[in-house]
C-alpha cells in the first residue's frame, strides 16, 4: 500500500465550498505517481520516454464526506486486481485520525502503447512494482 | 436532454497527450451548469445565494476512446433517475460526427443545504428542470 | 480583435469564492486558442504536429475586479507587438455590459520549436493570423 | 524564506508538454499555503472562518527554463515588500540542485475583507508571519 498526506489546496474547491468532486481524480492519480516512483526514470519515464501508459477505462468515486480547504487528506493506495494486460487500483481518501473514509475509488487501467493507442504486455518492472502493492487474492 | 459541444483546451491534456480522465467530471459539470440555466440566478444563484447544492455520492466513468487536444466534444446530458431528494445524471461524451462515444458518465447526486451539509427536499424550481430532461422510466 | 464570452465555471474558482488568479491565464489561452483557429489544424495542429509552440517569456496580470461562479467573462485579445521571432499578446477581460475592467493581462512569447525547445522562424501562416490582430503601431 | 519541493503532476502539463503557463500561480499558492501555516487555523482559517483574504492585483512571472513531467520544482518565497495593507511576495522556482531559476514570481497583494469585499487593516498575527519571512530593506 502506498500512503499520501497532502494538504487540500486553495484552488482545488468549488463554489460550492467542497473539494470538486473531479479533483479525486487527480489525488488518486498523484498515488499513482507516488507508487511507481521506484521505476527508472520514475511515471515520468514511464509515459514520456517509454511511452507506455495506463489510461483509465473505468472510474468508481464513491464520495462520503465532503473534502474542504483546510483538511489533509490521506490516500491510500493498492493494486486490487493484476491481469496480464489491466488491473484495478484502489484508493481510500480519508482525513487523518478518522476512521471513516472521506471517499473511495476503483480505476481499471489498460496497459498502452501510447503511439499505436492499442494494449500492450505489462512490462516487467512495471508488473513488479504492481505486484508489491497487490492486496491478497487480487490476481485475476 | 442537453447539449454542449466545445473544444478541448490546451491545458486539459496530461503528460500522456491525453486529456486528463479527471477532466471528464468537469466536462459533465458543465453541461449541468447548462442544465440549470432556465433557474433564476441559475446554478450559481442556487449554489451561491440560496446555499443549496447537489454534491455527488457517486460517480462512474466509462472511458472508450480518449480526447486530445485539437477534438470537439460534445457532451449530451439527461436525467436517468429522480428521487425525492436524489437523481441520477447520465452523460454521453463523443466528437461530433462519430456515434461510438469516447465516455459515458453517470453520477448520482442528494440535493444539499450547503450550510448544514444534510439532504434536503428539492426545490420545487429545480424539480422542474430536471423533469424537463428526464428520460423516459426514469422516475423513482 | 478576437473576442470571446463565457461563464466562469463552479470548479474555477478558489476557496475566497473568487475565480483564482491563476485561471486568467487559461483564460487568456482561451482566446489564443481562438485566434489561431484560422491555421489549417488550428493552435493544436501547429502545437502537436508541426511542433511549433509559443511559450511565454513573461506574463502580467493586474487584476482590477475580482470575478466570481454566475458572472460572464468577455475576453478581448488582441496582439500588442509583433517580433521577428516573438510578439506580446494583451487582453482585457470584463463583465459583458462592464466598461471597467476586471482584469488586463499582457503575454510575452518567443516562436519555439518544440521538440528542439529553440526559437525559431514565424511561420509565414502564424504571422499572417498575428498581423491581423495586431493593434495599430504594434509593429516593431 | 519558506522552501517547498514537490513533484510536477502528471496533469500538470499543456499540450506541448510544458507545465502550463499559469500552473506557475498555482505553485506560489503552495507556498503562501505553507507560509501561513503558523496562524492559528492556517491560511484556511484565515480565509473561511475569519473571512480575510489576500486577493493579488498584479502577477508577474518571468519564465526562464520551461519545467516538464518528472521535474522536481523548488518554490523559495519571501515577502519583498509589506505596506500597511499590502505587500509584495517574491518566488523563486528552480529545479532542485540548478543555481539558473526556471521562473521568477512577483504577486502583489492587498488585505482584504473577503464580505465586504474591501481592503482592511493586517491582522497582527498575519503582519508578524509576513515580518518573518520580509527580506532586507523590504518594508515600506
Amino acid at each position: 500500500m502506498v500512503v499520501l498526506e497532502r494538504a487540500v489546496k486553495f484552488d482545488e474547491v468549488d463554489a460550492a465550498g467542497l473539494v470538486f468532486f473531479g479533483r479525486y481524480a487527480s489525488y488518486a492519480h498523484e498515488a499513482i505517481e507516488r507508487l511507481f516512483a521506484p521505476l527508472e526514470g520514475g511515471f515520468a519515464g514511464l509515459v514520456t520516454e517509454r511511452r507506455i501508459g495506463i489510461p483509465p477505462v473505468r472510474l468508481e468515486v464513491d464520495y462520503a464526506r465532503p473534502l474542504r480547504f483546510g483538511d489533509i487528506v490521506r490516500i491510500e493506495a493498492a493494486v486490487e486486481r493484476l491481469g496480464e494486460r489491466s488491473g484495478v487500483f484502489g484508493f481510500r481518501l480519508r482525513r487523518p485520525g478518522e476512521e471513516a473514509p472521506a471517499a473511495t475509488v476503483r480505476l481499471t487501467f489498460v496497459v498502452t502503447d501510447l503511439d499505436a493507442m492499442v494494449s500492450c504486455d505489462m512490462p516487467h518492472d512495471v508488473r513488479t512494482v504492481l505486484l508489491e502493492h497487490l492486496a491478497s487474492d487480487g490476481s485475476a
